[in-house]
């Protein structure tokens, strides 16, 4: 008998960006997406990402991000919003809980840490 | 060719507890063990459970408890300590990282959700 779907979806991969070895873990709760994206295999900075109630319009969304744990940077909200805001569109508006343990935070890196999340589509 | 173990250990298990559908998800990171309970489907209230620095000793050791994301109640932290202490003392001291959506927090709910937990061992 096959073993029935989890009702916890959750998905990871693994790739080289830059040369950087990296890891990615996608899971779906009702609730919020949790992703993790990772250079350590450390947790890391954990972010919530939130669209914000007013428009419900995906041009015009805007999305709150907050620190819940380690360090408060500037950084670390603009990666949290470019690695999550397509994720929470995708999903109903479904806000995103991130941890985020990068070396490398360049756009390219970005770009390539966002088509692994895509691969990981847990939503 | 076998597909290679994941980095990150990911272990989810579901039962029934009192009647409620229960599930449970465990995911090892290098600085964190993120465990999931949820009656809901729901991540619900994020806690962090730290070990206290001052003691190594497991008999004496202290736990610091921290809402991060949701409701602060006395219960929760206390449900949290109870479900996430064994788990950092034998994970080194990790901290754990605990999402907790419970319907039934009575102590015989909690000593089965243990259970779970530790049937998805991944430290």
């Amino acid at each position: 008998m096959a073993s029935p779907e989890p009702i916890i979806r959750s998905r990871q991969a693994e790739k080289e960006i830059n040369g950087i070895s990296t890891q990615v873990v996608c899971t779906g709760f009702n609730n919020y997406i949790f992703i993790v994206v990772t250079q350590y295999g450390k947790i890391g900075t954990l972010i919530s990402v939130t669209p914000d109630s007013g428009s419900k319009e995906i041009s015009t969304q805007a999305f709150s991000t907050k620190v819940l744990l380690g360090k408060d940077e500037v950084l670390t909200h603009v990666c949290a919003k470019n690695l999550a805001t397509f994720v929470s569109q995708e999903a109903s508006n479904r806000p995103v809980l991130l941890g985020l343990a990068l070396k490398d935070s360049s756009i390219d890196a970005i770009k390539q840490m966002k088509e692994i999340i895509r691969s990981c589509q847990v939503w």
